[in-house]
């Protein structure tokens, strides 16, 4: 018996959220043929998700390619999408990659770095499951605004 | 005739300053193969000079070969070093170019970013003497510990 697994059930209340708007907005703007066009919203955030299981099936060692890499910059330009909207002031992501998907981003707004995370094992890009993807990100929002609000002088510069 | 035009001289006063030093220590750093072993400073360095007549000969659309993007790495990681210095705190540089040659060089302390800049035309990358190159290193420099100076909390986190 086959046993089809749903990663993003279509209900899921975290496809509602801003972030899975922003997410889907960055998703089609990266779509140049249209492809997403009646997709539904879980169905194109559906390559995010990487449970455990499917992790384990993917090498240790790997060259993250084209389509991975334009995920984890949809991922960090959403990021940066939001905390502008957060705080008014232009976020702009750097990311920073080698061949084999070991690297760096940051996002600035002004003179300040207000997300900055080691990249490693690239290749593996994923999150277990959408709700902890949503997590993810609200900590990095969180963590971004909090530093803006504390040091908003470098962050106007 | 021929005319060999020295690009640095031997006895140039640059070549004895810091900035020189860092410079040196970068290049010998990518140097595998110790090619740079028993060449002069001057010899070393004379890939960074570009007159404008020899930038005249370089087509203005072009993609940058690694020999290029590792220079420009290793001005950038020699002025990381030197803000380094002066200021106590690590510097770290992030490079993030686009194979055409377009992007942007940022160094951070901290969370401070303290030298921001869009690179363009990076298949061109080079200075019209070894003097102007030390003097917008010099220029990188004081603009950087001057941030640093103004903003040394957020430099500190």
């Amino acid at each position: 018996m086959n046993e089809v697994t749903v990663l993003i059930a279509e209900d899921d209340a975290v496809l509602q959220s801003d972030f899975a708007g922003e997410m889907i907005r960055q998703m089609r703007a990266i779509d140049t043929y249209g492809t997403y066009d009646d997709w539904s919203v879980a169905k194109i955030l559906e390559p995010f998700v990487l449970t455990k299981e499917m992790k384990r099936e993917i090498p240790i060692i790997g060259d993250p390619d084209e389509i991975i890499l334009a995920r984890v910059k949809a991922f960090y330009n959403a990021m940066a999408s939001m905390i502008e909207r957060q705080c008014g002031f232009m976020a702009v992501p750097l990311l920073n990659l080698s061949y084999e998907g070991f690297g760096r981003v940051i996002i600035t707004v002004g003179k300040l770095v207000v997300l900055d995370k080691t990249l490693r094992d690239v290749h593996r890009f994923g999150f277990p499951s959408i709700t902890k993807m949503k997590q993810d990100a609200d900590k990095l929002l969180i963590a971004a605004t909090d530093v803006i609000s504390k040091h908003n002088d470098v962050a106007k510069l």
